[in-house]
């Protein structure tokens, strides 16, 4: 990395003039390093230079560049090109380019991908069959097996085998048997202590920790948190190995989704890129469309309160408490719902949990809302012109309202959850939204029974 | 997991008549599993049967217990039996364990862990001198080194004396000189493929990607993912190397910094453990705190609201339009700090970014803005009684809150950095509270441009 910044501008330049002498510099300089100053090019110019490189060291700069400069530079350079340094690129990588790809220019790379190397094509076939999400999706075909019955040689043989062809890490040699069902794995170091003679299931692990390729991604990223894991075997239902899920490709989930919930949090559609490449249209777009739903849903305050205009009428000052008491409600309602969505995104919350949450959150509702009710009423009490009982009101009003807010700010999530959305979208400030409008009723029904003389000398009741 | 699951209540009743069976059983069960029944135990059940373990065997199972559980078995176990199970640990986690005990308890377990294991209580010292979030906290001393003389035969050695004391992973073995400094590493691969008489240095990898002890979590997390990194080597600023990290503690603190960003954006103080697991009294003071913070904050939109009370006398029914039009203010100033945040924290933003993201934040609030404006001005004008210089004081007045919400967001977070605050601590609630007074102001200054004639004859100027 140091070298990389140290020599910057330069090694720009000797790319450009000379891409050949970039093999060597694979040898010298991380290929992520390499990544980020092709990712600085225009796409021409790095469609150009890739496609004079050789495929097998093109490949390792061109899987690490982002989603979005790979499709700029597919989109310039030759299918044929393109199809060379999909041949060479991991399985799970190629099929991830070909998911992001426009059918149409997919299907021409595909076609041409098959001529090259018909597996690969084969490969992008199998792996695109799953979600987008799914451990099906994100596993590579790319790992080392043998037979239960060979030798720790023949499984160094593999492994060797297997180097001169992938630029991949190996962790593992899988025993499948003849069906290619997973029998058991060694690890390097099992088979570094073995003796070569020894046979390889002498060494195998055979309880292993699998998934299959339905299960989704954050599913995956759990089970290898939890058991310290670097690969996760994927098989089906007959236990038939399809592919591994390495802990890179997790440790890139991870971050992602996390991203991905926080901007949900904050009523943003997720990005797919870094903020300073998100394009100001996207931007727009992706911020407008929330800003636009909650201003509509927080039009229902102003309803509301137009709705009870001879009670704000009668008590003078009553509406100037409204943003105070309403974002009460807001503020405990969106720790309540973080806490609940964070809870189930990291599985440490069911919904089948739903009453206890409901019993506890009413429980820290109340506690909240006693003292911050006897805060506000101490509060008002303190403006000469404020009588007891619009003091009262504000007190009890605030406790109504916080407990509300921990309810519906814990429910919801689960709700949501249950009917199938995603809970993280935008449950922060439609939980705003929706306990603003209840505060404002609670507001009006709490001033209704403890200032009814009041309000009936103006006529209201 | 699916052995444990289903052995569950059986297990637990084997586990407290005859613990010795545990030795057989880590053979069959993930030590994982093993934790998740031991942590179901009472801390007195828990306490009694790690130590009639072998201390090898419990150490596995103890490690892997959740920080709170681990405390509350340590104070009801004899030190002696601690520093048993301690000197079986791994150094990281072992050093994790002494950093969350109170000092008394620690010192007295350290002396004891004295007597048992010099080295292992030297190697909690040295962790221990580093800040709980960085590198050099996070590292464990256990790596197989060798010198740059030895064969690949040597080194294999090295990793099978390793393995017969450790149950760490290995990934590399690393080449020390004679002062320690890090020369370069060869993957168990590298050597797995290499003849076994072929001196070391003739694989060595020496582009070596490290961090020093002091750098933050985080930073290391982030290069662990940039380069695909399974381990990563601590050097000091000599060379010398000082532990590694491995990538399993990564996706830990990945997963953990996330729930603490996540809880902060939520105005919640991180919670050290599950929701469930947190207790009542925790939450409040947790929870308490930013409400009571937040409520104090919010006062100033009624300090605001009554000062301004002759141009809401004057405007009938303008007070009802407040909570929408502040929460546009909040909602876009939520959507840029979240941005923000979550920018910096995976590094893509930096601070001296600072004046790009102004402008861009600029533009972006002016075009949506713009477009709520125009909708909140044409809602207004479909109730009969609104006349269109309300609605046009509705209108710009949000365009007006939306810039501001989405400059004051996307600043504050920067501005608490560059002062050394988590600009993630409580962002998103506290920007509201700024915003919602500053959305008030607006209002009223608009309409006193706008509304000139109206306030005027209420005497208001």
């Amino acid at each position: 990395m140091r070298l990389a910044s140290l020599l910057g501008p330069d090694l720009k330049q000797v790319l450009k003039e000379d891409p050949e002498q970039v093999r060597e510099l694979l040898d010298e300089i991380h290929p992520e390093d390499l990544a980020d100053l092709v990712g600085d090019l225009d796409a021409d110019e790095a469609a150009e230079l890739l496609a004079r490189l050789p495929a097998e060291a093109a490949a390792p700069i061109f899987e690490r560049l982002d989603e979005e400069e790979q499709g700029e530079i597919v989109e310039v350079m030759p299918a044929e090109s393109v199809a060379h340094i999909a041949s060479e690129m991991a399985p799970d990588d190629r099929a991830d380019l070909f998911s992001l790809l426009p059918e149409s220019v997919g299907d021409a790379i595909l076609e041409k991908l098959e001529e090259v190397d018909p597996e690969a094509a084969e490969d992008v076939r199998e792996l695109e069959k799953w979600p987008e999400t799914s451990a099906g999706h994100l596993m590579t075909t790319s790992y080392v097996a043998v037979s239960p019955q060979a030798s720790v040689r023949t499984a160094i043989d593999a492994v060797r085998a297997f180097s001169e062809d992938h630029h991949e890490n190996v962790y593992n040699v899988y025993a499948l048997d003849d069906g290619g069902r997973l029998l058991g794995l060694a690890s390097l170091r099992d088979i570094l202590l073995a003796s070569p003679l020894q046979p390889i299931d002498e060494i195998l692990h055979t309880n292993v920790i699998s998934v299959t390729p339905s299960e989704d991604q954050e599913e995956v990223a759990r089970k290898m948190a939890k058991y310290d894991l670097n690969v996760m075997p994927v098989i089906d239902d007959k236990g038939v190995l399809l592919g591994v899920i390495t802990i890179d490709d997790i440790v890139d989930v991870l971050t992602q989704e996390q991203t991905e919930d926080v901007q949900k949090l904050g009523a943003v559609e997720p990005l797919d890129v870094p903020y300073f490449r998100t394009s100001f249209f996207t931007f727009i777009k992706k911020r407008g469309v929330w800003l636009f739903i909650l201003f509509f849903g927080e039009f229902f305050t102003q309803t509301a309160l137009r709705y009870y205009d001879p009670v704000f009428d009668a008590i003078k000052g009553a509406a100037y408490y409204v943003p105070l008491l309403i974002s009460a409600g807001g503020n405990s309602g969106s720790q309540s719902s973080t806490l609940i969505i964070r809870g189930m995104a990291v599985g440490e919350i069911k919904m089948t949990d739903w009453y206890r949450i409901l019993a506890r959150e009413l429980g820290m509702g109340l506690v909240l809302g006693v003292g911050l009710g006897a805060f506000g009423f101490a509060r008002v009490l303190m403006y000469r012109d404020q009588h007891v009982d619009f003091a009262l009101t504000v007190g009890l009003t605030l406790v109504g309202i916080v407990v509300t807010g921990c309810v519906v700010g814990a429910m919801l999530p689960i709700v949501l959850k249950r009917v199938g959305l995603d809970p993280a979208t935008s449950s922060t400030p439609f939980i705003a939204s929706l306990v603003d409008v209840l505060g404002i009723i609670i507001f009006v029904q709490v001033a209704k029974v403890v200032m009814v003389a009041v309000l009936a000398s103006h006529g209201v009741h």
